[in-house]
């Protein structure tokens, strides 16, 4: 059992899974690693010392350079605001470190290159966290798909729709509303809330090529925590697009973050000619699946898979059937498998390649947003 | 194509239901016969003339005892308060006619088996409105049963929920409330909510042999709108009861009108050995169905199918898939079939000696809730 | 109590929901008028005749043309394929009779507007088929919003997904498949099924102005029914759309014939700042509403009203709380409606002038499709 | 920051989540005291050393007498078979140990009493293991029917359902299937799933008073793992009763191993004057909840409470609104509630003497299965 030394920059809510994430990896999965958290690093000092308290962290950082000089750090995990995640990335790589970085990659497509191409350079182990992949209703989808359960795709759609902005005293900025600051996102849903959908559509459907999107800004101005004063907004609060797949089917998403009574609704149904499949975050114990092909007429229905059997992907690990886990334990699947891809040579995905191809997704959708016309996303094929 | 001449006995909810479907039985199935409406009676001579007009009844009565002695009416369709059933269906019978009538078959065992006595001894076709056997959601239920797609039975469960009764400013007695009224009713829920489960029971799972049960009466005294006194109440305001099935299977039921949120809940689920049904009348357009057997094990799951194809009863009488029917459908597909049953000579069921299996198992039921002790149903096996 | 006297065109599928909902007009509806089946015209004598006898029509006709000179006609009600409503519909208007006409108005905006030119000029009164509106959740829905429930509306979206048309083999034109052949339905899903949603987003949520779209025909060739022959398929089997409203709230609609699973999935959901409001036509009794303003924040949460109620919209007409009515009683209700309307001097809607705006909506969509540009719709303000 | 030392005996399957719950009360929880895994102990050395490598504890033991006697423990946590739960227990308290123990908490009430008396007399902390109660959605039940939002109730109606015993070759005894050896765990359905239903019951509605109960053994004969030999089998596949409660309500319950297509469906319903609450741990993130007394009645509806708001129960502990938590986490709330029970001198519930009360309910349910009758509970009022 060797020992996979920590080094996690970032106390907010990323930095929270993640570390829950490295907690809980041995209890739950056997490998040939085990996580050790070594360092825990903010710019606050404060927070990085409680944090460490609660997490058990056996040092603290406020520079995460120190980490990247650091003989007993193994792995960096970065899980601050996106504004950041090139910098750091590019150290770790240079200093041979591993990387898993939270997504988006990135600010923008050129960033991301920088990052890819350092990382590939180094030759280190390299992770994005879109944790909704190893969601099992969501990896269970892929192994359907896999099977030819759907057949030839005709459709995608999907949304991402939370409501916690509507407020117009919602302030931008600062610890926890970095989200909100395009100067620390880059984007709003676009890079926060579609990213996600666009790895997954990735995931599941393939390349997308080409875009037309419309975002909007509903709420023009708010304080700045930073500033103290109001000041534009300029993150997108909602964006739509509509997506033509290399596989020749078509898509849609929307995410907003002004659908009343919707906190972390986000979705996803592929339809194929020999089946389809649905599934929902707030729900994430189930898959829905309608099975076309091989059925009988008169018994044809989606079935609501629960998917908490001992043969469903990951379930083997935790409890019995019929107990469901929640959503940091797609964080702790997916660290799993990156520790796991470490051994055995086949990295886990999505590495900073693939989620490269999330971000021109996300450029293109900005950009058609801009101009108002279709644009090619230039995703390799 | 010959004429079916109705007199209808009763204008109340359920006289509208039966003269519905007795108006659009020829616009939906290919039959030998055609419905015509003759004559509406209602001992209030008001009433009966309005209902007829809405209707298009041919003439109106006020006395049930000239439809008996009447040359053109070739069926009965007693849809007046239970205590009534029984003198107007003997005296139908006698007078040779046909005879349609609404649930409970009557207030009681040893009524319903004078009225079973007089039908077959007069060799007309008869037949109770337990609609619910024809939800098309149901009937693939009990094909489905056929087909052995559940195997070997162990749970039977239903419910029949409601909750306008709560207030105990509801008065009890005279017109649309006689079902508070024990004179009228002969009891509760069990024989208005109670008797549509067990007729579903019988007819998905077999006869039930035995039962304990357990009613209540939560509002123990109201206003009778016929003395305009305050009196006792006499029916069961809730019952649950456990039951026997002769295949060994056991069952729950259970009604009420006094479950907050609940209008009509009136539903059941079967769980065999190889798979399980499940039905809810609120949303009557689905059926839900596990398949075990024959399925795989990653993705088996509940299925909703929604009962609208072609494929399924009846549905191929209406409109195009998706496309829902409601309520009332129930009651057209049973006249069509005792309608297509006369003209086979093959009758639908359940006729009167079927419904008195139900009135055996009402009948125990409220027996037992008396004497608390497990009591047998004494049905036919 | 007037006679209303029919003249109904076209044996289809639709035929048969006017023809159902004239039937039962007056046992539901307390109206100065009675609807009399005077005529049914097909040119197909056979089928108008067995149409005539199951229906009850008086006479048949073949040749539409004769039911505008009859004077026995009051009312014209156009049950054809689209690219014929036009000239029935002016020829009806010219000789003063009022003009029912299925949806679309029209094949295009040019023939729609003639169409209105012509009753508007003629003075009659007139109506399109726009049933969903009166579906009782989505009146329900609409009175909301009225009561100002949903506040500043920020989103809607909506789809209509089938799969009916997946197979290779399903032919196109003809009888029962006209709707795949381009000459005679105009166009494909925009017409058919995207049209209903685009009605439903101008009633509930008021004007789009602009639109980008993206259509798809997925199986380019078919056999044509009347030719024999495998000839290009001209219309859309799926089309996407992102709007713009009026009032400053984005849409986004989504309609196919290719969505495995899917019989009628017809949806809406708009989302305000202080309530959001949803709809499924395959489970049409229920409307899901979440009130955010005045609510709780503990106990928040969708709710699902059982659109069964007497306070809620036309139930009071039919049966007893919770239990359910099915799609044939929008077109019931509507013409309840429409017969009101006339009476009351306050006309239904839409009549031909609103669904000019739907048609001009539908008409961008496919012009945008075409071009990739975004699209003024044109409508009133 | 005070340790609590923790000496854990059985390495099953709940010997799995209550280690979990130590290894993270700190992560989430801010208490006085921190859990200290120091001794696991099992029969089984192998796989006692293979758990404390697992799960980090720091020794093993294969006697849990050792237990008993070592000066570094503070509290034992019982996660064996419900046949050693008394010996252990009593010991504990004797030691003056704090004892959690896991339901049910004996074979029967005459043992309970024994551990109530232990628990009691040496004035030790102690907890029963009823982890759904810590559900966040059933706390809030409870706090709602606190608040009176449900009034006076009339219905409490419960189902456990699971499917995994349906074939006939799953052996009886030994490592995993105890639970079907009525040697070991007292009996079937009754102390195995039904207690958990019994104590929310009481937690939520209060003392259940007399009950009629019917039990089957569906499968009258099992291999023994113990043993090698088909032996007779001894617990209750499946039981029914009905209840009486003392504040008037009536009860329903069943549990069962054989509904097929149900492997963990734990629910309640509650129905009162004001309003009604239902719950299904397979879908464990959401409370329904129909509100009456104080609602528009055209827009009432049972609304699905995602209970993942800050302001629900310990939610504020984990991730943000919209993403929910898991089974395990029922466990680690409600160790947190017994930790900072003993900081604040104010004990969690329930306790041994609150346990007996399920207990209590428990036998009669078994004693009236055999002799057909009403039984009194003799639960305290």
């Amino acid at each position: 059992m060797k020992d996979l030394r920590v080094g996690l920059i970032g106390c907010g809510f990323m930095g929270r899974t993640h570390s829950n994430a490295h907690r809980r990896l041995n209890n739950f999965f056997k490998l040939g690693h085990r996580s050790v958290l070594k360092a825990i690093c903010d710019t606050n000092a404060a927070k990085a010392s409680a944090f460490a308290e609660t997490w058990g962290y056996e040092r603290v950082e406020t520079d995460w350079r120190k980490l990247m000089e650091a003989g007993d750090i193994d792995l960096v995990d970065i899980c601050v605001p996106n504004f950041a995640h090139k910098e750091i990335a590019i150290a770790a790589a240079k200093a041979g470190k591993m990387v898993i970085c939270e997504k988006p990659l990135a600010l923008n497509v050129a960033e991301a290159r920088e990052m890819v191409d350092a990382v590939e350079a180094a030759g280190v182990p390299n992770l994005v966290m879109f944790n909704y992949r190893r969601v099992p209703a969501i990896t269970l989808a892929r192994q359907l798909i896999d099977k030819g359960r759907i057949g030839r795709p005709f459709h995608f759609r999907a949304v991402f729709l939370q409501d916690w902005t509507i407020s117009a005293d919602v302030p931008q900025g600062g610890d926890a509303l970095w989200r909100l600051d395009v100067k620390a996102a880059g984007s709003g849903v676009t890079g926060d809330l579609l990213a996600h959908n666009i790895d997954c559509a990735l995931y599941l459907n393939g390349p997308i090529t080409r875009v037309v999107a419309r975002t909007e800004t509903f709420v023009k101005e708010r304080v700045h925590q930073l500033t103290g004063k109001v000041e534009p907004v300029g993150i997108d609060d909602a964006c739509i697009f509509i997506a033509e797949f290399a596989n020749g089917s078509l898509g849609v998403f929307e995410s907003t973050r002004y659908a009343r009574g919707h906190k972390a609704l986000k979705t996803f149904e592929i339809n194929g000619a020999d089946g389809s499949l649905a599934f929902n975050l707030e729900e994430m114990e189930y898959l829905d699946y309608f099975q076309y092909a091989g059925s009988d007429s008169d018994t044809r229905g989606w079935r609501r898979i629960h998917v908490t059997n001992s043969e469903h992907p990951y379930m083997d690990k935790y409890w019995v059937p019929g107990l469901v886990i929640g959503y940091e334990h797609s964080f702790l699947n997916t660290l799993a498998d990156f520790v796991a891809g470490i051994e055995s040579g086949s990295p886990a995905q999505p590495n900073f390649r693939t989620a490269l191809q999330t971000q021109k997704v996300c450029e293109a959708v900005l950009q058609s947003a801009k101009t108002g016309q279709w644009t090619e996303t230039g995703v390799e094929l």
